[in-house]
């Protein structure tokens, strides 16, 4: 397969990104969400700024990129006839966002088949746009840009740990992060997506989450690996798949957090 | 005690506010923010930003207000001659700060001697203002202002709560929240002053914290109660010399998470 040339790759990431972000917006901290839960057990919601971002961006892509595949959170997947997937969450975490926080984002890569090559984590309301892939690995706000470098840090008595949800996985895989979280020296909750961009920011050490889908990982994965760091699932195997899922800055790091995972 | 003129207290909290803004932005996410921990059995880290925003506002206050007292986190309180003292965390939520988070802000209020009369919780990197008393309720942010206004919400079963930790406050007070958050619809964590803040502006329903001090709850007292919400400790008495802390946008929210507070 022939990739495109990486400036239209990139301008067309801009364009989902934008409309997105109007998409977005237009919603945010409004009233009238049109919140409906998921998930009869617990609360897992949808909003309209789910189904209006994924929309607006599925629109571009039947437009601009019709030979590429569509992978979503809110509608059916469209097959690939180029070898090319877009893999994209319109709103990742979106309790916080109807909970008006602003840790939540939109989520998008492109899949060549085997994992994500490119990926953007975009936070509309501070209007962060990261980058990793595709020789990009950058932070742009307000048109300046920050390079997106994870920092060495080996040890996990050094380590600032961040997963969103204390009650992570089930029992068994709450035990596992349990065990890691008692040996770092910082654990902060809460972020969604934004956490594995502080990782690639150089700004956290470690992200350990489960019960993941591709469309919650492939744009963190390319992120953090074009700033220099590691995601694996918890066996050390590739995570694009989704699952569960750890990130880190510093290979070290990664393998001592695996050590203690799987009780080694 | 004859206060001074409302726009000359609000123009004296927003040269503050500035002030500190400009302090810590200068450190945040910067790779030397000369961490140090201020507790030897957890984590409890105080950097430059902290000290640098809480020493120019002590300055701007020593040439502006030299009656005012100043009661602040990192320096020895000065004694107030005029009634008023201002209550100042130059970095509440110094963890989120060392992790890259914006959830972290800077709390100015002015105590006239029974709590708080005028309250400013400000994030510098999103650029929000929160203002709360003096006939203020309303949120700054790029010159707009957006009023600050809480939500009805009567049944802790349609609540959001937030709070920083999920190990919140000793093993009784933990046991007490732990009830509490077993009741509501969606649980938040990780947001420090930011949670407040959301309160006021109507997008969630409950906070609730313990081992506060007086600089941590005085300004998101005064922007709550401005927002037309409640602020006080677990028993309903008031909650301006810190402690434990629940604030709510509904009374009957309030006096329901009290009771379960309480084991009532």
């Amino acid at each position: 397969m022939a990739l495109p040339p990486e400036s239209e790759l990139y301008a067309v990431a801009d364009r989902l990104a934008d409309a997105a972000r109007a998409a977005t917006l237009r919603h945010f901290r409004k009233r009238d969400l049109g919140v409906q839960n998921k998930d009869a057990a617990n609360f897992d919601p949808v909003t309209r700024a789910d189904r209006e971002a994924e929309s607006a961006m599925r629109a571009i892509l039947a437009e601009d990129r019709p030979e590429d595949g569509v992978l979503g959170e809110e509608e059916a997947p469209r097959a690939s006839r180029s070898g090319l997937t877009w893999v994209l969450d319109p709103v990742d975490g979106t309790r916080a966002f109807v909970a008006g926080a602003p840790s939540w984002g939109v989520l998008i890569a492109l899949d060549a088949g085997d994992g994500p090559i490119l990926g953007v984590i975009d936070q509309p309301y501070i209007g962060e746009r990261f980058w990793g892939g595709l020789g990009r690995a950058e932070l742009v706000r307000d048109k300046r840009s920050t390079a997106l470098q994870v920092r060495p840090c080996a040890r996990l008595a050094d380590a600032t740990l961040l997963t969103t949800f204390p009650e992570i996985g089930t029992a068994q895989e709450r035990a596992a992060f349990e065990a890691v979280n008692g040996l770092c020296r910082l654990t902060r909750y809460g972020l969604d997506c934004y956490g594995y961009a502080l990782l690639a920011l150089g700004q956290v050490d470690l992200v350990i989450e489960a019960g993941l889908a591709p469309y919650d990982i492939q744009a963190p994965i390319a992120v953090i690996e074009a700033a220099g760091g590691i995601v694996t699932d918890w066996q050390g195997n590739p995570a694009h798949r989704g699952g569960c899922a750890i990130a880190a800055g510093d290979p070290w790091l990664h393998e001592a957090a695996l050590n203690v995972l799987n009780g080694v």
